[in-house]
């Protein structure tokens, strides 16, 4: 058994992509749960523990038969709803050979799972309209993390680290010590029920060599990042680069589901208003490539040794700068949930002590 | 150390393929021992414990001389009794380096191995007369495979996984639920003594790609598979196609060893009474390439997807189908071997629960 | 964290060739202790915990920025003391971001650490005059082996290891039982306060086929080998060949650190008193060959294979040897500097009984 891994049960959980559901099962631990995902012949997504109940055998090296889905060992077979409903050879399904199913649906490209005992309500999967309006268009990305879920959350939420981990990319410039950017720069943050917003204007500042890709313009720019966190750990970010001659909007959501204590799936839908045509620059492909430059080249590496450097200094705290604001806020709200619930608070929600005097 | 396994000791333990020991020594862990195999100059064969007395470096690092084994890294040299014989530049050898020697004996083109405290009885050595039979043709194959011994020895015995695991090779044909072959199946179980007899007799039946060749006909056959287990985890199996075209035999003896509680050493002979002059199909190396495939590519995988997913999903209990009455036949012997000797039963024998009502 | 390594704190620990500190800081985890290493603007050896006091990034994945080191993730920048000296748009440097910095200088063409709590005095950093002499020529090498550094240590004492270990290379010929190179051989083993003493001289002996060349002839020699041990685990060794038409020393200092309990690193600068117009045999890069077939090829495999086996076979006892004089004064010595410190002896200097009688 994987050690045990708190978390919320009673929202929704991002499991995979809609067009990663296609003529095989999926085998993929979400929550600590191992779970084999499918498409019926009908098109709508299941999910089941990724085990038959013969011989344990995961259920994700079967196949898909119509609605059902067969084990590749012995040809055990079941329903959407976990339970077994062919055994070669034999009438009469034993009892017990029944497993357990989980609540799925597909909703703005995303498969969303339900961990709770309670009735799901599908109203409360993040929303993401964006993703589907016609004056957009919409690139599907994952990535595997080897941290815990809050770091990533935490790396996206202090957008000060853009100057530094992406210097060479979508940050502004390199920033030596007392060289920064001498661009303005407004925060603002709010708390309105589980969500958290904030808006970071940087005014008049020049851009790294991607992001005046993404901005059309190699002119200084007023660049807005405006995001809303919501639980469990869904970040949709809208960046929005503005000057005499360019007006673009880019959403990108961060959508984090822990694997384990120490890994996590991340899901990025990311929406453009420009380059729709799919011919010149940005195409899904600059899309594609570019994320992979920044999220695989730079953020993951980071966040990986960050969580391995945790492990190997042990207790030590985090010191807090005035730019954790956002960080602090999120991990304040997010505790409340748990202590709500009765639950144990992450550790990861634990490091940081009291935010430094502004 | 590694984990404790628990193993019946006063039975024998193939090691190795005879073929395996030539001019240098072999290391390697059989039932939980690190063990250095080796072969005499007058052709003995011999097995030691895998550490040199004096530093603790593996003897199979080392060097064959003669009829002794010395350490690659200082020079002491070991009779294939344990004794050390001869430490370099110096006269006199001194208590305690001696090292542990195994009862090792080579028959049929395997080395067995005895651990147990009383004497050793060859007699009961696995007898595989038709390997060495003027009109038939043996292969020796050995495989590693991670996962505990009585899961390869399930999967053997378990037949009815051939029509999906093997679908594409040696199956009958692939079974989407409720299409299965019509042919008339008969089972039939015996126990005798400390010995399992199952024979499975399909009438009448369409073969698989690789099967048509094994049968040496397109046409349907009567396919009838003899079984024989006997302890610890030895399978002979007798395949046998029969019409009006054809009549061949072929057996395989799966011989399984324990390396460590999750890992297994897979020998097995393979032995047909046709294709003798080794020119046309079938030669030895159409049989290696066969068995890798059907092995390595279609079993090997899913036992030990089921060793990893037993270690995730814990306590879970299996449920047994009227096709497992060989394999709960054979738990419940070797279960029984276990009590008799005082021993704890594995927990590989207690996952499945009581024979469904046939 | 890291298991506890007991080690001795009052020495030096050799962390890196000067050589590997350049444009951008080293992460390495020395006793124990995961450090970043870097060289400031002046050119001075600074080495501080491996860790952002913010997030826990680890500093050695950020930049050098004149005197200080930057963070890569969000931009903390500290100095060669630990302090904090800048925090990116933040005035004030909040308490708690100043980070444990350890005292480094580099020697000898080496980085040296100091983990003690009292005074570090430099004159104890072990000396290598020969390594910068003006009739000589020195090549620096490091080597990461997965072994305790007693292991390797251990290694380089016994010298008769060479023989067989090396048969092929370095080694004097290959020595079959009972056959062994009939050239004498004195052994001389004196204690002079910490350091230990050792000379071993064969006369008039064959070499083999790297030796041949390093002592620049194919006739017999004199081979004397002088080692000097000193704490934590330093060992001076020179060769010197000798007959009627050579004379050649070469000077090699084995410097281990531990890493972890069972990881080192292995620093060796290598001092040849010919071939320093480095134009034909023998040039910088012939040593670093030969070195690389030598322990990489022949000593790192199989002390690694004696950690394994060491960790396998649990607490079965070492049988000593005579030749293992010099292993066993050192033990005597190291563990008397544990005990007088108060500190546990570690397991390594208590695998050995005593001494076999002469």
């Amino acid at each position: 058994m994987s050690p045990k891994l708190d978390f919320l049960d009673d929202v929704w959980y991002c499991g995979a992509l809609g067009e990663e559901l296609g003529d095989v099962p999926l085998g993929r631990t979400i929550c600590g749960q191992p779970i084999v995902l499918f498409r019926t012949a009908a098109g709508a997504v299941a999910a089941l523990e990724d085990r038959c109940s013969h011989r344990q055998a995961p259920l994700s090296l079967g196949r898909l038969t119509g609605d059902t889905l067969q084990c590749g060992y012995h040809g055990f077979t079941f329903a959407a709803n976990g339970t077994c409903t062919h055994i070669p050879r034999q009438r009469g399904i034993p009892g017990g050979a029944a497993i357990k199913a989980y609540t799925a649906v597909e909703r703005w490209g995303l498969v969303w799972l339900w961990f709770g005992a309670g009735a799901a309500d599908i109203d409360r999967i993040p929303a993401l309209p964006w993703t589907t309006e016609a004056d957009r268009r919409c690139v599907y990305m994952r990535y595997e993390v080897a941290a815990n879920f809050q770091l990533m959350a935490d790396n996206l939420m202090d957008v000060s680290h853009t100057d530094f981990l992406h210097a060479t990319t979508i940050g502004s410039k390199t920033a030596a010590p007392g060289t920064e950017d001498d661009a303005t720069i407004e925060l603002d943050c709010r708390v309105v029920g589980d969500r958290v917003h904030f808006v970071r204007r940087v005014r008049d500042t020049l851009l790294g060599p991607v992001a005046t890709l993404w901005a059309g313009s190699d002119k200084r720019v007023d660049r807005t990042n405006t995001l809303m966190w919501e639980p469990p750990n869904t970040i949709h970010s809208v960046l929005e680069f503005r000057n005499d001659e360019t007006h673009r909007t880019i959403h990108l959501d961060h959508i984090m589901t822990p694997a384990t204590e120490t890994t996590m799936h991340y899901f990025m839908p990311w929406t453009r208003d420009f380059g729709l045509e799919n011919v010149d620059y940005m195409t899904d492909d600059d899309v594609r490539r570019e994320q992979n430059l920044v999220i695989a080249g730079d953020d993951i590496p980071m966040v990986e040794a960050q969580q391995r450097n945790i492990e190997r200094f042990g207790h030590v705290m985090d010191v807090p700068t005035q730019q954790d604001r956002l960080v602090l806020t999120v991990h304040r709200v997010l505790a409340g949930l748990f202590r709500e619930r009765g639950l144990n608070v992450p550790s990861e929600l634990q490091r940081i002590g009291r935010a430094a005097p502004g």
